[in-house]
């Protein structure tokens, strides 16, 4: 029993990360059923996400047709010398909810993977190292992941902003606050170890 | 940075089967960072489906709005005596791929869930039972899960049909093929100990 349209709807749920094919054939049949009215629903969010939701041309972050460049990137009472470099978008609102941050953001749209085939042309940091040049950074911040990829663009990064004199640092690498030595694993223990700090502040 | 149309996305993403609050963040983000095209393609996908896709007013099965009733239905190549009732209209779809049965199909659309407030009525019991008084039926076969509530379901669908006079059976539950007994739950091995055959066929 083939119907193409379903199949159609389950490869463009397969594309949504982290959902494989056996998935998105289970959603795209939960949808045309479609006892509570979703199908609807989530063509209705989609249409106006679609319209509504951009990226800010400035920094990356999530914002709305009508504020390019966002809020963050135009709030006055935010630190210009400070920038901080994030992999994607969502990192912005993690960062933005810790409330640990008052400075600039830029978001690079993903890292450095030669498996995925993503180079630097491939990222913002052209817009990045354009931002730096235009003057008034005191500090590039790099809340990059912590993974190899990440490292290794972190390094490209620090390589490449080098030039511009500006002082580029990295998030501290440690123990998890709320977690333990015993579940830490032998990595996380060696940066902690290595990044180990004075009590006295 | 709370942008309304990407929260009502994310909102309607938690409503398909087995996504998180979390999960459908990630998705939502995703989609509107939009490097690949899909919140284009999920859009039309679902628009097609909508407009395509309908259940078979007869079956239950998935089907196209031209096709109703479905293909299954009128194949006049498929055994009428023969009726297959299932829970959900992907189930059509595996045993179809099995080969199993060439017969017709009844989706309930569901099983008794005293839990989610699914009682009767809100199955296709009705339109069973009115197929099986239509006559021409011998034997329904109740190809249901293997779960406490489907035992209920299929307990239940006994004792409506029974009036009717139609022999009424089971699958048969036992292990599966390709494990092994060591793998096999209690229950299973109970049921597969009592439904044991001669090896004479």
């Amino acid at each position: 029993m083939s119907v193409d349209a379903l199949d159609r709807l389950s490869a463009a749920l397969a594309k949504l990360p982290g959902i494989g094919r056996r998935s998105a054939d289970r959603m795209a049949m939960r949808l045309v059923e479609d006892r509570e009215g979703v199908l609807r629903m989530l063509a209705s969010a989609l249409d106006e996400a679609g319209r509504s939701v951009r990226l800010c041309g400035c920094c990356g972050a999530v914002t709305t047709v009508e504020r390019d460049p966002c809020r963050l990137c135009t709030d006055p009472g935010r630190d210009d010398r400070l920038l901080c470099v994030v992999d994607h978008p969502s990192d912005i609102t993690g960062i933005e909810q810790s409330g640990a941050f008052r400075g600039r953001y830029h978001a690079l749209m993903g890292h450095l993977s030669p498996m995925k085939g993503d180079g630097p042309e491939q990222l913002r940091i052209r817009e990045l190292l354009g931002r730096v040049k235009a003057g008034g950074i005191d500090e590039v911040i790099l809340a990059l992941n912590t993974d190899v990829e990440s490292d290794a663009t972190a390094a490209y990064l620090e390589e490449s902003l080098k030039p511009s004199g500006v002082r580029v640092t990295r998030l501290a690498q440690g123990l998890p606050v709320g977690s333990g030595i015993a579940y830490a694993d032998p990595v996380t223990l060696v940066r902690a170890m290595q990044g180990r700090r004075g009590t006295d502040g």
